[in-house]
């Protein structure tokens, strides 16, 4: 294997080199992401409308546009240094696999047990939790990486966990239900009876299978009438990507320590929690006019929301209970194909990242599943991990670009992240390997059908 | 979470402070490991006789009994950079949780996508395949980690791998098997048609659901012969607990950097390759009579080589075709009860280990299946690492022992092997949350039985 000059294969931050603040985004984007509304009132909510809902802290957080750096507590910390720095990862097998002049750099976010990036911002949230004094908190899972990480959070500061587990996930990945309940939480498949929403759709649906959308409804419920309990959401939220921006700025510090500067960064995604980690620190330089970065963000031809979507406001959640979020949306009845396995199947996006693409300082590409699981596999055999179909989103965009690069000879710098590790998805392998596995990308029809169920009102023309 | 003075969460070495050679205990012990025998004519193997199954340089190091330091070469360390150094870990989140003044360290080895220890020999063997000019290698796998790790390390030489793997995992570990096809092994589910000791052990077997010592058969005889194949192996031979001796020169080389000496040192102990790897530099002073080290091998109830075996010359093999090794064991025919969910169910031990175990340099322990899967569960909790079932037989004694530091005062320093990962083992978590987990301890009589099975010829009394 080559090694360049003084590049290791994975650069290891020291303890003292870690973060010690997030940075937030918003604070340097001349056009602010929209202000959640009340579905009600079509207006803004308020701190103390979003209390029934969230901890203060974190409503502190979602609201606040103009801090650029937010202090990491020392608390939150020491739990980063449980499985922090995660590694940047030059990778010298892959690029010399695919022979190309450029030079791959992942930062990889599985190595700690819950599998995914999804920890970072799961302590940060249980964490202001306890510190409010709250009994627990709710949330819904769907893939099941979200409600791992947030069971072990909680596990960690003994605080209880109430996952509503989307009940096709709950019955076809039961290893992620005993990981949770490994560290404690107590997990109900969804629709269940033991909200009003939930109840009501297994009324109208009996025999559904759930949905993530309806999964958040009976999550957010759950929060609201138990006494000390609160809600919490794994993506979408400007306070997740806050937290998630720990990833970029390791990454950053990393290049910085070798003098590396991408070209192009590139990440998956769903709700855009590892994207807008990924990229904050490149994208606040770039918003600040002191360097130019490629930012692509990948997402699965099935679930097109940046592509393919309406830039509008829309419910995050099917049951309709949740504040209007303006954001790119297939629309919140939008269900996309059940043959599609990875966990980025959410309807809409980040309204920070919704923001930044419909300003013109990112791209988004598409890409279709059997594709992501080609790369995923070469990957797998080159560089040593086996990773999530989500990360092969990424992966599929780096190796594109790559090549690019052999055919015209430029020696780009590519970042990408690698956000988890596959483990708990090998049912989508075994369909890879004996070629059963299909896509479907949806027709305008079907895409239409879901634009129609998006609130119209003044202001939400699209 | 308190932090002692300078010692890091997780220590990790530098690059350039990594091991360059393998460390080989035989060196330095007074009474060597017992030879292998040729099974018909009880004479030690010659390097000729082991030709047909082992490629040549893995040979030399499993006769090897002399050579202290045996070099990594340099491809093997270039491997090694992808995944190692792996972290040695102060385990304070469990200190704190077990009140005890005892400072835990655990060295991980599970942060690579094989998710286990394995990798560190499959590597190496797969190397000396490779550069002998072979197509492929054979080998069998129980649990599914050997199996996984060596199709990793083929996938990256391109060599070719054919896996046979216990029937009764194959169908129940699917997840597994896929993951060994996304490295491109071929695997086959043991017994099986392929063979001549497949079809003897059918027909006389209908139905059987396999074992480790079955699927050894079926690897020994698919490598003879297939033209330009030979039989790799993950655990009990001597070469194995050479390269994985690298595990201890970490450990050893992280704790001598921060001026830790451990005073008790655990690992789990199936076929040894875990233990040996990791006491292997604190065995060698013992050896050498510079320091002294409480060693303690853990293994299950179900499975009690050690501590309830016969010290005697065996075959490594239900089938009866491998050499015999002179080792603690519990008769090649003996069959763990299947309730067991550890991978650590082979009949014997390493002899190295053996002969250090009978030669008092080393003490023993078993313990029982729902004290380990607690420990295991308290250990996820708190540390945030779901652990293999293996490992946590390690974790089990390791907190046994630290609660007694809590009882006497003392502050012992205690080192475990945690080596790897439980996310293929959630069955067995799901048994243990359900309150279904049982353990068969053998009788009297049942060992008695496997002890019938043993050989019998002169030299060879127990």
């Amino acid at each position: 294997m080559k090694q360049e000059g003084n590049i290791p294969y994975k650069i290891y931050l020291e303890e003292q080199e870690m973060p010690v603040s997030w940075y937030n985004m918003r604070a340097d984007m001349k056009v602010k992401p929209a202000p959640l509304l009340n579905p009600g009132t079509h207006k803004p909510m308020t701190f103390e409308e979003l209390q029934g809902v969230f901890c203060d802290e974190l409503i502190r957080q979602e609201l606040d546009d103009t801090t650029a750096y937010i202090e990491i507590p020392q608390e939150i910390r020491s739990f980063y240094r449980m499985y922090r720095p995660s590694p940047l990862v030059r990778a010298y097998c892959l690029e010399e696999k695919l022979r190309t002049p450029a030079k791959i750099y992942y930062k990889f976010e599985g190595n700690n047990t819950s599998g995914s990036h999804k920890l970072n911002s799961a302590i940060a949230q249980a964490y202001y939790a306890k510190k409010q004094g709250l009994k627990g908190v709710t949330t819904e899972t769907g893939a099941g990486q979200w409600g791992t990480a947030l069971s072990m959070a909680c596990a960690y500061l003994e605080l209880d966990c109430k996952v509503y587990m989307v009940k096709v996930s709950y019955e076809q990945k039961p290893f992620r239900r005993e990981v949770m309940r490994t560290y404690g939480a107590s997990v109900t498949p969804s629709p269940s009876d033991t909200t009003e929403v939930g109840r009501r759709i297994l009324a109208a649906h009996p025999g559904t299978t759930g949905s993530l959308g309806c999964a958040i409804s009976e999550a957010v419920e759950a929060a609201a009438v138990n006494e000390g309990y609160r809600y919490v959401l794994g993506s979408v939220l400007n306070q997740v990507l806050l937290h998630q921006s720990v990833i970029g700025l390791e990454s950053k510090a990393a290049m910085d320590k070798y003098g590396i500067v991408p070209d192009i960064i590139i990440g998956c995604a769903g709700g855009g929690s590892n994207l807008g980690g990924l990229i904050a620190p490149f994208m606040g330089e770039k918003l600040r006019g002191e360097r130019d970065y490629r930012i692509i963000a990948v997402e699965p031809a099935s679930c097109p929301s940046l592509t393919r979507g309406k830039f509008a406001y829309d419910f995050c959640d099917t049951g309709m209970i949740c504040p209007l979020a303006k954001m790119y949306t297939l629309g919140s009845g939008f269900i996309p194909s059940p043959n599609h396995a990875g966990g980025l199947r959410f309807h809409g996006m980040s309204s920070t990242l919704s923001q930044l693409y419909h300003d013109g300082l990112m791209e988004a590409r598409s890409v279709e599943q059997t594709a992501v699981f080609e790369a995923a596999e070469m990957f797998a055999r080159v560089e040593g991990i086996l990773p999530a179909p989500e990360s092969a989103h990424a992966i599929r965009a780096a190796v594109d670009e790559a090549v690019k690069c052999r055919e015209t000879g430029e020696e780009k710098t590519i970042l990408f992240g690698l956000t988890g590790t596959g483990y708990f998805d090998m049912v989508a392998y075994e369909k890879f390997h004996n070629g059963e596995m299909s896509d479907h990308i949806p027709t305008d029809a079907e895409l239409q059908a879901g634009f129609d169920g998006i609130p119209k009102f003044p202001g939400n023309e699209f």
